[in-house]
């Protein structure tokens, strides 16, 4: 079973699908440890592991680079983000071959226009017009070679200020052009763009949500909303800044590095996750 | 200045170096923004990154884009953990080469036999012949271009069950052979034998240790022992492991994502460590 | 002395400067070797290297890996094709960053819009509006470190059908806006258009041309019409294919690969290109 | 039907399976183009065209990333080079498992140490100690995830300068420790050694071979004493480094490019080789 069927399985399932980000292949290795179903490649803990900024100057080739390590190393499915799909249909239609090549499970990409920036940063969010990301949506669909890759739309009308009616426009033409699954985002501080689209919502299409902002918001009020697939996009990075942060800065200033062992693995922790002792790869 | 010639400036200084491990662009800012004066590419890290053992099975090429993209993003100089140099002179030789050229400051070679394994590993740690050792070094000075480029021995003396008379010979035999450095690495849970070698070191080629096992070590005790660069390998990683286990694991138990503002950066930290906002690179 | 610099004293030397299109480490060899003064690491060359169409697929990334290791591997300097800049200011200042630091010479950008299409295919050919470009060049040499870095910006308002003044106008701007050289691309199956030009160029800025289409314009004719830089841009790459093709053909049909010696640089031949034998890179 | 099926189907066939080397994308369409049945991914030919010794200095993630591009635009099998296998039964195992992951057909190890230098230099060939080799053959086996994945054995005994009955010794053991094929591996001046090794071969296990120093031996002799596949390793690009380099000289010699239309592809022909036109990869 390919991980793609494996997604599609999840899909067609009753469960809510929880995803967590990752940007490299140890964190994808918790990720998986700890219980969530799907590995999420993102732009923005990807670019930040670079230590690039998310605007569009980290390339595919980078970001599938982790991606593709990401899949070597863990045994459930990667949804990667792909930005807006670093250009037109034609590279729309590379890039799914690529991550498909890569044995990654589904690809991501939004309806702004290149080079976008991230979407919680200040600065203007363009929207690609509709009819052109339709046809980018037409061209990752017809790139795809096994049955079971999925492509997902996100589309960032919340992000640019627009309603729920453009927000629902959006989705079902890109539902209706094919997408597998529609990425609703929003930075709002409480779910209620979410509530307010998955309430006129009735395409058999699944929807996903990243609730970095309204994070107060449950795996199940997403569910009752009818949401498929909730997706903790950067909060595994965003712990570990601040994790080592601290860690380099006490280190630093007492002179020493004992005394801290509960906030650190041990050397034997780091082995296990690394595989050793176990059969190779 | 090149970070080569920083380097050799704080090898010329009257302080103690302190050096912190990091495995990609990210956790390399932090090294430098806490104040540490040098990165360390480790091995262990950037293997374990990769979620691979570290085994010698990631790549000099894997391994150097790490280290290089680590460059890139900050304004202290790298140090980079070559292991074995995989392979013998000429591969040492062609290393140098292109370490250089991504304008690493450093490199550091050991003298186990390749295919190695981590230090810290239960397993057979074989010494690889003086002689050879030797000639991998003369062969690494050889290839360097810029003179202030730097060549660290490091001896698995100790690690391999030695007495410090084998690491002092070795030692001897490196810094004879060129190299601007020695690093001598132990695992014993103090620095006896760290204090032991450099009772007898009298050398004027500066010293390296990697405090691991014996953490409670201080900066002024090493320093006081006469040891010149101080490497905190791993803490870094092992923070950001136990920080994003618990993260994701609390995560998924309660259903969402707030209530942990005190243990992630924000979204805007992040954004400010990925250089949002400031001259593009 | 850098290759910038290098490239710098050609530029300000009596002499046309020469320069040959490659697409692998080997090819820039021979370049080398031959006796040309520079490598183009050109996008048709290196796209169709990779197997691929000259349609912005290919990614920055892997442009740069290819420009990169032949510079690892000559002498002489490099001037790397980068097509559009990849995106906007943002990616051409970074798009410096990494092309300087891998030691190219220099960069060309050329004024059309991404993703764009080969000079020479059919189909449209937008130029980029002429604020938006010079912008992107400002953005080029306000990201370069060292002061010889070469920008170089290729205007295709010929391409795009337009006229002489067109083709001008942008020059100067081009010129005014830092570009070190202009490279003025043509199509026309003789050198007119370039004659044209350069008999309304008045400013102290060098002229590059790629004599492909109208090949029969000698260096002697180009270097009276005032142009600096000839670049032969794809002759290598055209040559090897039908050199390739004829010999595989030949051994396929006749069941041996013996009597085609005369065909065949011999092994011995590859190994001295190899640099077998000579010190290490 | 993947590659390595079909791999599978051309072995278990009554022909001869004709295979050509290649070093990029280009050189592999051709291979492909003109007929054979499967492309080698070859050491030498990868190796050189970096512009790099065929040492052990080129890592397996570069000839991988050639390979894996070669399978990404072509229908036909790629057969990958892997030298000693880089390293001992664990680097052997973490390749299989990179390689069947880049759709690779088939990987092919040989029974030298690693670092090796290629067979047709001067100087001492090791080869590993026959149990040692077959530990890391079972490692292969052990790796592969699909039933179709081939594992080739060479044997460099020829080369190393034994007899027939030591490559005989040899490819039995590897036979017997699951190798699918055994690549046979000779530089003399004729396919006696060959024919000798032929003659007393009697597993069910198909036998390769590489007529690069007996050029003059026909497909159907070696097909007549028993062989299977016939590997012109080297041809393609010893074709490309003489056209290239005549091309280049008389570029430079006459100052233009004009009249040598009949020793170069036309950029329209490379363009059809790029793909361009037809739907995207």
């Amino acid at each position: 079973m390919t991980k793609a069927s494996r997604l599609r399985e999840l899909l067609s399932g009753d469960r809510i699908i929880r995803v967590a980000g990752a940007h490299n292949g140890m964190s994808a290795k918790l990720v998986e440890e700890v219980g969530f179903d799907v590995i999420w490649a993102g732009g923005l803990e990807i670019s930040a592991a670079y230590g690039l900024p998310d605007t569009s100057i980290v390339t595919m080739t980078e970001f599938l680079a982790v991606a593709a390590q990401m899949d070597l190393v863990t045994n459930i499915p990667i949804i990667a983000d792909c930005d807006t799909g670093y250009g037109d249909e034609c590279n729309v239609a590379h890039l799914v071959r690529h991550y498909e090549r890569q044995h990654i499970a589904g690809v991501c990409i939004e309806d702004k226009v290149f080079p976008k920036i991230n979407s919680f940063m200040e600065g203007t969010q363009s929207l690609e017009p509709l009819a052109k990301f339709v046809s980018k949506l037409r061209a990752a669909k017809s790139a795809q070679r096994s049955r079971d890759f999925i492509v997902i739309a996100r589309t960032e009308a919340f992000i640019a200020g627009l309603d729920w009616e453009v927000a629902l426009t959006r989705a079902e033409a890109y539902a209706a052009a094919g997408a597998d699954v529609i990425l609703v985002h929003s930075k709002a501080r409480s779910a209620k763009e979410i509530a307010q689209f998955m309430e006129h919502w009735h395409y058999p299409v699944p929807i996903a949500v990243v609730p970095t902002t309204y994070a107060s918001a449950t795996v199940q009020e997403l569910h009752d909303y009818g949401v498929k697939i909730v997706i903790y996009a950067n909060q595994g990075m965003r712990a570990a800044v601040k994790a080592m942060r601290a860690m380099f800065s006490d280190i630093l200033q007492s002179g020493h590095a004992s005394g801290r062992e509960d906030q650190m693995a041990s050397v034997q922790e780091i082995f296990a996750l690394q595989g050793l002792g176990q059969p190779p790869l």
